[in-house]
């Protein structure tokens, strides 16, 4: 707001110009004294003016809410738009009818993929969308030495960004080892945003005792909380605890058992990693609010925590509530209980979704510097060919439904040569192919319980530094799912008997597309039933997603990276053989 | 704090190295979860680096609490420190064994006499004290256009310290017409304050439909709040409230109608103007913690109004609670009942305060620029001669206990050439003497109500110029008594028969003294005693406070400034007779 935008904000209150839009007849939500009142809203330049009285005699344009509750929009205070292969403008269409005008996002797979460049598309992407999206800049890439990424990243790269209004701070500090172990590397990156007055977003799974340590730094909050204790831990120590709940993870009901009524400004609510799917069909924050309500959260700080504490926690004054100057962010809502519906959304003032629908035309911005990025090097069929020195092995054992695996032991089958080949159990061959650098880096592991059996199935998107995941029993049909990548410049894919059954491109950074969300959802859907129905994977496991975390090594309790097999406990590489 | 504070701190609260004092045995305040816990808290580089458990071996000290409470020190969110009368060293003196550890000062009474020297004195002089002080830069230099003060302020001169990292914004906007009109020059200053990021203060005495146009100004909170009603529409808007107790204003319990459990967060608590025998007698946010304790809150929110939620407002997230990473500053408090003692107060982990006894030695710092500021031309007795046209005449009169005048009419005495005679009446002259530029302005007005019979009383500090002010029957003695304050550079006079009875020196910009706050308590009374006892002044009335509110021409209904009588409902000067 500059200085002209706020005289003529003044004259509007002041009754001495007509406002943009005034919403009468709403039930209005106070933030601020947790109450309903009757009353009208008056808007001007994209802002709230007040709340009429001898003041307003005029405004432009008039909507009769017809006793609608009036809130001030959502804000997701943690998610990763990448994780709904969206791009934000896609993200923002399917959003916004949900009632999320704004999102705090970690950019933590495209920068792994693309660096900085990943951050300014990014950027660019997102701006002037009616969705406001701030930025974290992804404070660990790459997520662990143990993995090859698309960039390093140090403080200097942070510095450069840093400043930008729409980088609000230090996306999630998974490396709370590094922090409790004073790194030089990782302070540095803390002392860049703490310098800039900027927050830093936390990411704690560690041991409760390792807490205090971590909380020195500065961490704002949390978003990996998974019990009441961990809340009202952290909460203690000062940080903000966010309520998650997205297609991936489930944890807003048990956390809610250590909220109450005391403690509750210190709670905001997140996704984290959502589906095109579950915005469609469930919805999106509209969804945690709902749920709180439903286990009994008083309603006006179930709403609360999606508005004026997460603006709080991110230092956003200009929004979160609905009251003069700040802006003119809201939703209509049908009721205050748990079967809520979101009505109409209006960002800035203006009426961007009404009845699950969005008014505004969606823009498409080129990928440009982050297009593709499928740089393979040495990825024929007898790459993928598995030679052991014992047929006693370690296995990779999904354990459905979660992102954690068991580490399991297997006798497996071996030829003359000592390759492995599939016989009658449930194990095949899992890889990891490097894609950023041409490095030529294959690692190979078994992985037990997937279902698969003839064929392969392979993504570009796997956590966190998204190098190629190719599931398969075929040599061959591992090699054409990892060329048919190369060829869509990312994406997922089913091959069998040497053919690609389906596949799905994401064009952007391997990560996303900028098809719409509607169009995504009923890909991914179909590319799922395709893995299970053609190549046997079970129905209790989502083939993709359960790909794309195996690759993700500080995760129990072993997982497979370009580099070779990685064993937690341990913290470090581990051959498939289990006695060499 | 910087990156080798940081890593030590870490290596504390990881246990790796030893902690400079842990605190044991206390029942320690979670101001977030709003809850009291048993156990022990390590400190380091006057850090909380944590709360013990298998991490924290060793502490060079350790000091058993005596299962006392532990809170974080308070913060007084508005207050100037020269109501007091104190210099900013003397001031800490008093008011940290009370458990306040952080003011928010405006300097408003010295940046009206010395401009930006007043500001950048009372940096210097308050830098590096056990008590924090942030400033507030006053955004209303003069306070209005109808007195003479020692500067005038612009944005600009605010731009020049608004980056200062002590200054935490704008001071309080009593300007609200000015902002409610959008005048350029308000606007101007509010943006300084707004493009820096920094917090602007709220002052709004005026009617509640105006509120929506102030506080579309991002205003952040509000001091001068009378009514529950107030309360909550200030709250409405998104301002925080200060539950105001101190020696001149006291609004605590009023406003306390107004607060519940749910918007209780957004109050914080402030003295505004304490003196010295508030201070030494009843205490300070203490007090207003105990008060609103016997008036039934629960005393963790009391607490939380006077630590964390000030924290929050001020944007001070190094400070507010007893967490990780957080300055150490903390009262251990003897219970959280009514009758609340602050047993021992430590500021960044240093022992400060015990037993209500300072342990700290008193700095003293040079005024220097801020000395004296006593340019008065022309003052000898004729100047105080009143001519009149009329014997019907307007008159202030005293409303005993109130800083608001009625404004009266009386038939007065005249001699031959219309000069004003005291007769058997109560009513002698008041003089503004205008005394930063040597204009040679004098205001002269009648005062009714004051008791004073032969003699006058005269004081440097008069809100809002603190032009000297002046009321008597005598000319000679009006003369002898600025007499004194120019050769005492400021301060409180007593003259009797053309002789000084008592005086006290205010030799820091003629509003403060260097001399303990125990001194100054006492000079104060005896001056007092003197004023009423050997002129007559009434019991009722604080001979000293009464007048300097007298020359503050935006409060009803008439008041007096070095140009002249000024009729707040006419928003003008008008002449002491009131038939010409």
């Amino acid at each position: 707001m500059d200085k002209n935008q706020l005289k003529h904000l003044i004259e509007v209150a002041s009754g001495r110009a007509p406002a943009d839009l005034c919403i009468t007849n709403c039930n209005i939500l106070d933030v601020f004294n947790k109450e309903v009142f009757q009353g009208e809203v008056y808007i001007a330049d994209g802002m709230f003016a007040g709340f009429g009285g001898p003041f307003f005699p005029e405004a432009y344009k008039t909507v009769d809410a017809n006793g609608a509750y009036m809130a001030p929009g959502f804000i997701d205070s943690h998610l990763h738009i990448e994780s709904s292969h969206l791009s934000p403008a896609e993200y923002s269409r399917l959003v916004i009818p949900c009632g999320t005008t704004t999102v705090v996002a970690d950019p933590h797979e495209i920068v792994n993929v693309c660096g900085v460049d990943g951050l300014d598309y990014m950027l660019k992407a997102s701006e002037g969308l009616p969705l406001s999206v701030f930025l974290q800049f992804p404070s660990c890439v790459p997520a662990t030495p143990f993995e090859n990424a698309g960039a390093k990243l140090t403080a200097t790269d942070i510095a450069s960004r840093i400043d930008n209004p729409r980088v609000l701070g230090l996306g999630e500090l998974m490396d709370f080892v590094g922090v409790c172990n004073a790194d030089d590397a990782v302070l540095e990156k803390i002392m860049v945003a703490k310098n800039a007055k900027k927050v830093i977003d936390g990411h704690y799974l560690g041991l409760l005792h390792g807490l205090d340590a971590y909380s020195c730094a500065g961490i704002a909050n949390d978003h990996e909380c998974a019990t009441a204790e961990d809340l009202r831990a952290r909460i203690r120590r000062g940080m903000y605890v966010l309520l998650r709940q997205g297609t991936v993870c489930h944890d807003l009901l048990n956390l809610l058992e250590g909220v109450d009524s005391k403690n509750a400004e210190r709670c905001l609510m997140c996704t984290d990693d959502c589906q095109a799917k579950t915005m469609l069909e469930i919805g999106h924050i509209d969804n945690n609010i709902r749920m709180a309500i439903a286990a009994g959260v008083d309603p006006i700080v179930a709403i609360s925590m999606a508005t004026i504490n997460a603006a709080t926690c991110f230092g956003l004054s200009d929004r979160g509530a609905i009251a003069p100057g700040r802006r003119a962010d809201f939703v209509l809502l049908s009721s205050l209980d748990k079967d809520m519906k979101v009505l109409d959304v209006y960002t800035a003032g203006s009426h961007v979704a009404s009845s699950k629908k969005y008014l505004v035309q969606t823009q498409h911005v080129s990928p440009e510097n982050v297009s593709g990025k499928m740089n393979i090097k040495d990825y024929e069929a007898k790459r993928f060919a598995l030679k052991l020195k014992s047929e006693n092995v370690r296995t990779m054992k999904i354990l459905p439904g979660s992102v954690v695996t068991a580490m399991s032991q297997a006798k497996v089958q071996l030829d003359e040569n000592g390759i492995w080949h599939r016989n009658g159990d449930d194990i095949v061959k899992i890889s990891v192919v490097e894609r950023h650098h041409g490095t030529g880096n294959i690692g190979i592991g078994l992985l037990e319980g997937f279902g698969l059996k003839g064929g392969a199935v392979a993504t570009s998107v796997a956590h966190d530094s998204h190098n190629v995941i190719v599931a398969g029993d075929s040599d061959k049909d591992m090699e054409v799912a990892v060329g048919e990548l190369v060829r869509l410049g990312g994406g997922m894919v089913v091959v069998k008997d040497g053919k690609v059954l389906e596949s799905v491109q994401h064009e952007i950074a391997g990560l996303m597309t900028d098809l719409p969300g509607e169009v995504v959802a009923q890909k991914l859907a179909s590319i799922q039933k395709t893995a299970r129905e053609k190549l046997g994977i079970h129905d209790d496991i989502d083939p993709f997603m359960t790909l794309c975390f195996m690759s993700l090594p500080v995760i129990p309790e072993i997982k497979i990276t370009d580099m070779g097999l990685f064993d937690l406990a341990k913290f470090g590489f581990v051959p498939v053989e289990l006695d060499i």
